[in-house]
């Protein structure tokens, strides 16, 4: 069965630094979420604040409430992920607060809580556990790429994105699940902390692994969903080719060689991480013609319909349609059933290449 | 004045797994190199082995050997760069030995000689260091991308290749030295750990930063330099954008802001490694395009020739140069003359687009 855990917020719910508490609300295998805690949302529903849609999480504003209305409470999760990684100072006295509560805390910041003497060690008084999700592991237990990626012949989808917090892992994990719905066993292969909280089996956080062995992180966990017989992979992307504070995505295409790739966009995201210092997210075009310049074929394109509304999003599917001749999904909108004959293609296709 | 190091190659001397060896044999400001320790290649000089000059750097087949012959020892460097970087078993008698004789010891590997407890208390008994380059920082030295690249207005060139190990990091440091020679301030940012062991001031050791920092350890870097008045900054690449074991580049031209690239290409090489099983090198064009799809104009090809008689090296330069319409430079055996008109039209370009 599993625990019951809270989010940490901070304020932040509303926003996608809080993309980690997102991931969560709309889901996990490894926790049963129970609350959010977010001064600024108290009184709330986490899943109408996230996206209009209720879920009976509630909001708290202080972690004692929480505490008091839910029973068996085991997990606090911290659920922002600023950039560079660091912990806000008066978050911490919350986390002490609910260690001292006897409460378990999940970090998936750079800023580990096991690097404080003072948190380890009332930890080790109350019992519980500090888990730093970001925390590197050891060099016995890191991969280096092999070449062995290359006897998997199932079809390997990459789901990219034009820009950060866009939608990569959601998609993805729609994918999976609408592949699994229609019978087809489907794998995601996680790189961030969100898939792990969300009991992710296969993967590994991508951001703090030493640059050196991210490919063959990367290539371990597609072996070993391959090994367990899944019939199509789908890899979480992470940031964007051009994005300036962190390009990545060539692991995918190259070293975990997906051939095939889903490009998530946002329609009307102007800047890198809406930071207009950042510089301009070029036409999702451009990043098609550079994906297929590595030899991979863009399937189809995800639009991430932040801030529109519904005939908004429509439009665009049909604007963006026609100017790529590619189909155009709306995950959130429209669910992903309109993958799987895509998915049935590269099936097909893969089976038909396949020795006999 | 510099303290005198021996390096350790255990066989491999003749081969690109001492690339770090290579390096320091051709020219350090850290240490003053003089000896090598490798029993394939004993009683040869160094400098001959590397490319045939004589260098006056004997090699030995046993440390003994050149403790007995060679007075003020210092420091043993291990000059192997094995793949996956676990350090070979029978090296840490001769570490072991090192240590004993109180030299201190300089480990690039990902394998820490820190991390081993029995070298750890060896090394405090004799009162000896043992440095691990390729350690990762603590989070606290980390540096996050911030943006402020954009005001670095000086050129940025990345030094950037086709495959690994095919003199990205010499040909960067040739072109900073020629620079130097007709009085253009020119830094280099060091980007491995050969890089630290040269001297080098500014830069990081890339594949063991964790990956959410590399941009920002970059960005940094080039920041310092030019902070302290660089005119023109040469970036030394790492890998390559398709080399399936762990591509990079992307970070150069978009973190770091090197809007013009220096590609080193090996003419004779086929495989990514020399490994059938990681594939074809792609054509150098297909390269160039890729490099100049990301908004980076490639300035010139600089022409890694192993293998190539003298005269096949120039006969090469001629097809590139024709074959490409670029300056293509044959940094060992012509030296980099060639290369300032292009340093010196780009600053000429840099001047004319100042504020006044």
């Amino acid at each position: 069965m599993k625990e019951r855990a809270i989010i940490l917020t901070h304020g932040m719910l509303h926003t996608n630094d809080a993309k980690t508490a997102h991931g969560l609300i709309r889901g996990t295998e490894r926790f049963d979420i129970v609350a959010v805690i977010d001064e600024r949302h108290a009184g709330t529903d986490a899943g109408e604040v996230l996206d209009g849609k209720h879920r009976g999480i509630p909001v708290f504003a202080k972690l004692e409430e929480a505490c008091q209305s839910i029973p068996d409470l085991r997990w606090v999760i911290i659920g922002i992920a600023t950039v560079g990684g660091i912990l806000p100072q008066d978050l911490f006295e919350v986390i002490r607060d609910a260690i001292q509560r006897k409460l378990s805390v999940v970090n998936g910041l750079h800023d580990y809580l096991t690097s404080h003497e003072d948190l380890v060690a009332l930890a080790a008084a109350s019992g519980v556990q500090l888990i730093d999700i970001r925390k590197p592991k050891p060099r016995a237990e890191l991969h280096f790429w092999t070449g062995k990626i290359h006897e998997v012949k199932v079809p390997i989808i990459a789901v990219m994105g034009t820009d950060c917090a866009l939608g990569k892992r959601t998609t993805a994990r729609l994918a999976k699940e609408q592949c699994i719905a229609q019978g087809i066993r489907a794998e995601m292969i996680y790189t961030g902390q969100t898939g792990w909280l969300q009991g992710g089996k296969y993967g590994f956080v991508l951001d703090s692994t030493l640059n050196d062995f991210v490919s063959g992180e990367l290539e371990h966990a597609i072996l070993e969903a391959a090994a367990d017989g899944a019939e199509v992979i789908f890899i979480e992307g992470q940031a964007s080719l051009r994005n300036p504070s962190g390009p990545c995505g060539l692991e995918f295409l190259i070293s975990g060689c997906a051939k095939h790739v889903i490009l998530v966009h946002a329609a009307k995201r102007i800047y890198y991480d809406n930071d207009e210092h950042w510089g301009r997210i070029p036409p999702v075009e451009s990043e098609i013609a550079i994906i297929e310049s590595f030899g991979s074929k863009v399937i189809a394109v995800a639009l991430n319909t932040e801030g529109c509304q519904l005939q908004e999003a429509y439009h665009f599917q049909q604007e963006y349609e026609g100017r790529l001749q590619l189909p155009v999904l709306l995950p959130l909108e429209q669910g992903m059933a309109p993958l799987i004959p895509l998915i049935e293609n590269l099936l097909q296709k893969s089976r038909e290449s396949a020795p006999q």
